[in-house]
């Protein structure tokens, strides 16, 4: 039952910009009047799509997604697009959401009209500073978000019918569409009304949150949360009918239907809070559903293979970061305005979900083709004419918006989305190639062993962690070794070598010049020497490293230290072998930081 | 005779602002008709620190300036006093240089004046990137732009009397002065222009760019430059005075007189042009001077140490972006204002060049006690008098100048200067800490073996790097030797099991549980629990490291190997062997950059 809020918030608060796009692809043509017709189209494309999905959810009861979907039923190739797909469709949830959130202030205190972009990066702000740090969401917070909004609607309706009844005006009247360009028009609005099921992918992604059946329990949950955001945006688009609201320009039609409905100041703020409560639990749910599709797609080696670890806090905070920083950008680029993102954001939901229904036909075949019982048979024949028919509108929808709003935002929607296929399909290769140069053939499985190790010691000075590398070095049994220093200034090269013959470690040390007064050159140089001697050998090169406990202290060490690694592992054969020196400061961190070894109980 | 451009630039620069320092400071009293006095005055104080500082070179005829001098006789106290001002000193030798360039080019295109603080921040943008590429200078050209603007001076002194002598005009008359609030501004106006002055610690290092005998080669280049600078000086100011040029806030003083002097546009931009081009080359002179004292005081533990590699062009570039963006800031945040970065230049210079003095009367003391002829006693009893007065000079001027402007910058500078020292001596405190620490004593000597080394081989898969690692482990010969996966899949690790008993190793594979799906805990509390079992081993983890050719294959490898590393790091007894394995693109890559070994000659 708590799927439902954490899940639906995003279907439910489209409510609060859905209306809005009906309204004005509408203006164009002045044809106010048939919003009840483009109401009931929006809802039509829902509950055609709610069953579309609710056949997926049962079909694929995982967290997965059209992702998943696309890539098991149609192959890499399209599950790569949907996935592309999908991340521009969550950034945009973000983006639109918030950018909603801003309208909202800008209708109750216009002097902060201005300020729009700017309130949208610090609401983007501290989404990202409470992602970073709650981890759980606060599931009771979030139904009482979820069915407060409801409330609110429906309070609205009860109040907006009685109104209504008791002074008798009358709605816009609705001209016959008599020319293409009005029908072209009615399209346009329904499919900008179409971002009311923008946020279905998500819902059908719900499925192991519930408890068994699974599969028909999600289903269930999709169905409940498709038919409550149906109901609310039927409210909402028929009481601004009802009411004569003809323009978005004037302000968000939510608030503006509340004010003609309830005529007092401070209900209308109640019913923004709730707008907004519900459309920043939209936008926060989104986060955690991107580093997910990041995850799957980067264990299909088409991001960044490290993006896989969810466990690894860092990673899921380099997620956040991303979202939280690309749609910032996207609010400020557009102004905050909810009409340009929304093009982009049915751009990049419905891609997926034509993908994901064209996938669910191909499903619906091959079952087709392996069933015998004519109940079987029945019933996939009727769910392939659901997912043909859900693919062909989501289609059209997809269609009339890329083109109509091409120039309107759609453009930048879909450079994206093949930006990011070629980007993905650039690191696939990568790793791809990468794979087959390391994979173990049988001719490597007998690995000749090198014949011998040469150990080599770095030694600036005579000091303590250089004396603890050497004992490793020394308790290691190299084939040879031999200590190393640089010799930058005479001087200090003398006083080395007087000090070497003092301890008797019983390891010669060797001085390399260096004329440049460079510490990583001759040690490379002398280092490719002994492979030239012997090129069947390995060069085990000892480097003293310092830890230290402050982050300021990095500042101060270990620069030629991290240079010298990095060239040396550039050559073939060869071994660095950092021995860690803790400083004072990283001692004590690490006994303030001790914790018993595992197994040992506290008293 | 090429030190003379290069190292004299600092000084001569300053006819191109000095004027105005002192024409402002008398313009309070209204008694610019004082000019000549004033003039008179800082040739006086040039003329005395010539004398001195020729002093200075010829006893220490080396490139350390003032922080040598002063730490070598005053100790590392008051030589880490000298090293903070002489960092001030040369960010403002940049700042007021361009900040002088940028009123130049008020003056002749007004337009231009809301920009100031933009082109300032360009030209040293311009300067940094010209210093990251260019290493020497061009002599030649700092030659000509040295004389060009001598000759631009000498030109103008010529037509200026001539005009004079003809037109008979009369100079602004000159109030005795009768209060001590006169006497003041008098005194205000002597050592704001001793701004002129400033370059002189540059030019007392140049000692090593002389042929034999250096010391006094260099000290007579130094005197020749003082008597350019200070002729120049002359000729700006008592012009200005005869063509009653008034005020600084009509334009800088040298091209409001070359306006007077010629009356003609052409001859202004001439002027301009080559004060422009001095500056330039004062301000990137500074540039490499700054990374030289950086150096030193690096060598001395004062700064992180990597600074001290001069040779290294990654901390030259450092240097010059430290310097560069300092500048920068400070030429923003005055809105390129040269009045109030003159005083927090000459606090900054003046701080050292007292210093510098007060250490040289200690050096002739000192030589006093040892000499006995009477000839060199006599002449260290005169050098004395001459460095003490000099010091009483310049501690007149910097006490007058951090007093009369304390707020209107000098504060600044201080503060600056106090708070270089405090973190300057909080790194060396660091250091002096890290050295006790490893500094080897008697017991360090005959340091204990570790009784045995275990081998741990991280195998995340099966794959040719962690063969080549394993390998690399065996030819080791250590006491033990394991391969260890972690399991975060069980797929995954029963295949990797699988595969491990096909290639037959010969060394046990041990799969670690990883409840987190966490790739560096198991490992962590593996080797610490090898270390529970035998606390006097070591333990040798071998870890597989990707070595990429190209930038931005970074993103995609060593993630967490990153991590895991340094996490390891952590732990005592430990080495940390990377074992690289060269990604096609970094094979590529040391193809392309394959030099001969030396030694071998080109045919
Ligand atoms: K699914
Ligand atoms: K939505
Ligand atoms: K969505
Ligand atoms: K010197
Ligand atoms: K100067
Ligand atoms: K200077």
């Amino acid at each position: 039952r708590l799927a439902l809020p954490v899940f639906g918030a995003g279907m439910l608060s489209a409510v609060a910009y859905a209306p809005d796009a009906v309204v004005d692809a509408l203006r164009r043509g002045s044809q106010q009047g048939a919003i009840p017709y483009m109401a009931v189209g929006v809802v039509s494309i829902m509950l055609l799509l709610g069953f579309a999905y609710r056949s997926n959810v049962r079909a694929r009861p995982d967290n997965l997604g059209d992702y998943g979907t696309v890539r098991d039923l149609l192959g890499r190739r399209y599950g790569v697009v949907t996935g592309a797909a999908l991340l521009v469709d969550y950034l945009f949830t973000v983006a639109v959401s918030v950018a909603a959130v801003t309208q909202l202030v800008a209708y109750l205190i216009p002097q902060l009209r201005p300020w729009v972009g700017l309130i949208g990066v610090g609401l983007i702000g501290v989404m990202t500073l409470v992602g970073l740090r709650v981890v759980r969401d606060r599931a009771r917070v979030l139904l009482a978000v979820w069915f407060g909004f409801l409330l609110v609607v429906a309070v609205m309706l009860v109040y907006g019918v009685a109104r209504h009844a008791a002074e008798a005006s009358s709605p816009i009247a609705a001209n016959p569409p008599t020319t293409w360009t009005i029908v072209l028009a009615y399209a346009g609005a329904i499919a900008s009304g179409a971002v009311m099921v923008t946020g279905i992918e998500h819902l059908a992604s719900a499925a192991p949150n519930h408890a068994e059946p699974r599969a028909r329990r999600a289903g269930r949950t999709l169905l409940i949360a498709v038919s409550a955001s149906a109901a609310a945006f039927l409210t909402v688009s028929l009481l601004a009918w009802s009411y004569r609201i003809t323009g978005w320009a004037d302000g968000p039609i939510l608030l503006q239907t509340a004010e003609q409905v309830f005529r007092q100041p401070v209900t209308i703020w109640v019913v923004a809070v709730a707008a907004a409560a519900i459309l920043y639990a939209a936008a926060t749910a989104v986060f955690r559903r991107f580093s997910i599709l990041a995850s799957s797609l980067a264990r299909d080696a088409y991001l960044p293979r490290q993006l896989s670890m969810t466990n690894d806090r860092l990673v899921v905070r380099g997620g956040i970061l991303t979202v939280a920083v690309a749609s910032a950008v996207m609010v400020v680029a557009t102004g905050a305005n909810v009409e340009t993102l929304i093009h982009m954001y049915v751009v990049g939901a419905f891609a997926a979900i034509v993908l994901s229904q064209v996938a669910m036909v191909r499903h619906c075949t091959e079952r087709l083709q392996l069933a015998t019982e004519p109940g079987d048979r029945r019933r996939l024949a009727r769910d392939r004419v659901l997912h043909g028919t859900a693919a062909v509108v989501a289609a059209g929808v997809w269609i009339i918006v890329a083109v109509f709003n091409f120039l309107n935002g759609a453009w930048l929607a879909i450079v994206m989305i093949i930006g990011l296929v070629a980007l993905m399909h650039a690191i696939n290769r990568h790793y791809a190639a990468v794979r087959g140069d390391v994979t173990l053939e049988r001719k490597d499985r007998n690995v000749a062993l090198p014949s011998a190790t040469h150990g080599v010691v770095l030694v600036a000075q005579l000091h303590r962690p250089a004396m603890r590398a050497l004992a490793y070095a020394k308790a290691a049994r190299h084939s040879s070794l031999e200590a190393v220093g640089v010799q930058i200034e005479a001087d200090a090269a003398r006083e080395l070598q007087r000090q070497w013959g003092k301890i008797d470690s019983g390891v010669p040390l060797v001085i390399l010049d260096s004329p440049y007064r460079d510490l990583v050159r001759p040690v490379l140089d002398y280092v490719a020497s002994i492979h030239r001697s012997s090129p069947r050998d390995v060069v085990v090169v000892y480097v003293p490293e310092y830890i230290v406990g402050r982050w300021w202290e990095r500042f101060l060490h270990n620069k030629a230290t991290k240079r010298l690694r990095s060239q040396l592992l550039g050559l073939d054969s060869v071994v660095v072998s950092a021995v860690p020196w803790h400083l004072e400061s990283a001692r004590d961190r690490r006994a303030a930081e001790e914790v018993p070894p595992p197994g040992e109980q506290l008293p």
